[in-house]
């Protein structure tokens, strides 16, 4: 069944808090969503999202293709065009957004940070996120507000109105009608089980994991090409989809020379967990339905994101993101900060040389 | 719900037919799971099926496992051992094959081959393709029995029983039940929908190729790691895995010297359907829960099987396999000969550059 939810508010701006933030200089970061993390004195810190990050990041992720080849032709990258997420003018039309997981971890500071950026935003979310801290007993170690009040405390601050679908994407129904009646412009897709260890529970965890990345995702492809073919998907993978390999892990492709012929190939991945796995399905389904159906789509394959505050989220305390520290969903660096700031030894995987 | 169903027969051995074909040579064919097919006249000719062909490939397919490395180490394949498909002396206890979708083209010629070879074998199999001939309108040339009386006349015809679970692989439920039941030294994975034209007709049926055949071979590797952790798995991919890459196909890795540095990787694969994909997906499952658990896997990227008769099959019409000579589960080759035997066009994919 599908679920069909719009919010809105009727209260007026009242932008109360003074952002703590400003962007700074940052190492050149090309295919890693990187949120600033800077640490002035042992404590937890600010993750600042602008557009010195990740925004350009969006704009030359790994895999950008933008080609309607014949699937047995050239594989390699096209630049994509028409796909832009600086500042909307005012005096265009807005660009509209859907932010797939929006009430996530990197969902939701992406979801106020494009609203702020006066983008027309909606975010889609079966909100099975804070289902799983139920059944496993984890909590955010910062306190979260439900999507409504999320929602509507925006409005409230800032006067911006984020429409909200809550459903899976699993559900084609369902998604078929947030497509029609929001009509993104761009979908970001962060709406997929997201750890590794969560994954590598038990079957059912592992089966849940690839089922609900792989075929949500199918259908988010589908949907585009059913709906709005012209829409840009920019896709949440991971760094880890590459495994540890020998060599220099390029961007997507590798141009390989073997018995005297030469051609550029996907880069081999190696997922080292069902759920690093199910991204890689992801990437392989992706960039066919690019050279098959002529998808505008960004592959990301991002590295660690860590740190919790952003000039949105900072706003207000019902604005606030989540920071998850704890064995299963905690990733490392907000892991090892919390564990710092405590005085308790960084609890590392294996040896520690992943770290 | 799982089903579980045993189909034995107490009649007595009766070998009425003479098998109509011997061994001949064959070229080479490592990694292809090649079929004989000869044509003396234009009449559609028969598949053999023996020793010399299938079950060296069997032994030495394109990516064979037997290690317990960490996932972070090498990946490069190790020789299995202990995996044997030559004949079992009866003076030995019988090894135990499940055949998971033993009612299919391939899957019912290994059946009977392993089961007149000696081996015990049971048959797993939901029998959704013969579903999908009724709600496609589709027809083998040849006419088959169920897989009821399939079996009752193997045991007739040689006093062989071959067990039969009727249920679905991605039931892990039922596929349990099978498992603690048979206790499979051996599982022969020919259980996937296994038509590229099929996953591409809608999104639904995409979906349900990428859902059955990754799940399926997920509760599969799961039952093996759960149950019978020494049981030896052989999988059914494709040689479409590789997509038609412009650099010399090799047996599932690649040696990539790069920047100076070396590895082995696996081989860059670009499936050009949502069918072709869902393999790929499967060999990259595979290959991680080789390395993370020590599976015992072979994962055959075999070419187009032809032909319609072997040495068992012939014994007998109710034994017949069957032959598609449609546009989404008639293989090439079968069709060609179809077509050729009554004078029609031969019909190829686009501009036939594939063929």
């Amino acid at each position: 069944m599908a679920h069909l939810v719009l919010t809105s508010s009727s209260l007026n701006l009242s932008n109360t808090t003074k952002p703590f933030s400003t962007p700074s200089n940052h190492p050149s970061t090309i295919g890693h969503t990187m949120f600033t993390f800077r640490t002035p004195k042992p404590q937890l810190n600010k993750l600042v999202l602008h557009e010195q990050t990740l925004l350009p990041l969006l704009r030359r992720g790994f895999t950008v293709f933008a080609t309607t080849l014949p699937v047995s032709q050239d594989t390699q990258t096209q630049p994509t065009s028409g796909f832009n997420f600086n500042s909307v003018e005012p005096s265009t039309k807005k660009k509209r957004v859907m932010v797939i997981g929006g009430d996530g971890y990197c969902g939701w500071a992406t979801a106020l940070h494009l609203s702020n950026k006066n983008y027309e935003v909606a975010i889609v979310d079966s909100l099975v996120r804070r289902l799983f801290d139920h059944q496993l007993s984890l909590e955010s170690l910062t306190p979260i507000a439900s999507i409504h009040n999320r929602i509507s405390r925006w409005k409230s601050v800032t006067g911006k109105t984020i429409q909200l679908y809550i459903g899976d994407v699993c559900d084609f129904e369902f998604l078929s009608e947030t497509f029609e009646s929001f009509k993104p412009d761009s979908v970001v897709h962060f709406g997929e089980q997201r750890s590794a260890p969560y994954s590598m529970i038990d079957r059912s965890r592992a089966v849940f994991t690839q089922k609900n990345n792989v075929i949500g995702t199918l259908n988010v492809l589908f949907a585009i090409k059913e709906y709005r073919e012209d829409c840009h998907l920019v896709k949440l993978g991971t760094m880890g989809e590459y495994g540890t390999p020998n060599i220099d892990i390029e961007e997507g492709y590798l141009t390989v020379t073997h018995n005297g012929r030469t051609d550029t190939l996907p880069y081999p991945k190696q997922g080292s967990s069902f759920y690093h796995l199910s991204k890689v399905h992801d990437s392989n389904n992706i960039a066919f339905t690019c050279k098959a159906w002529g998808i505008r789509a960004t592959d990301l394959n991002q590295g660690v994101v860590y740190g919790v505050r952003t000039d949105e989220t900072e706003l207000h305390e019902d604005l606030c993101n989540r920071l998850d520290y704890d064995g299963v969903f905690g990733t490392a660096l907000n892991r090892f900060c919390v564990q710092a700031a405590v005085g308790h030894p960084l609890t590392v995987y294996g040896k520690g040389g992943q770290v």
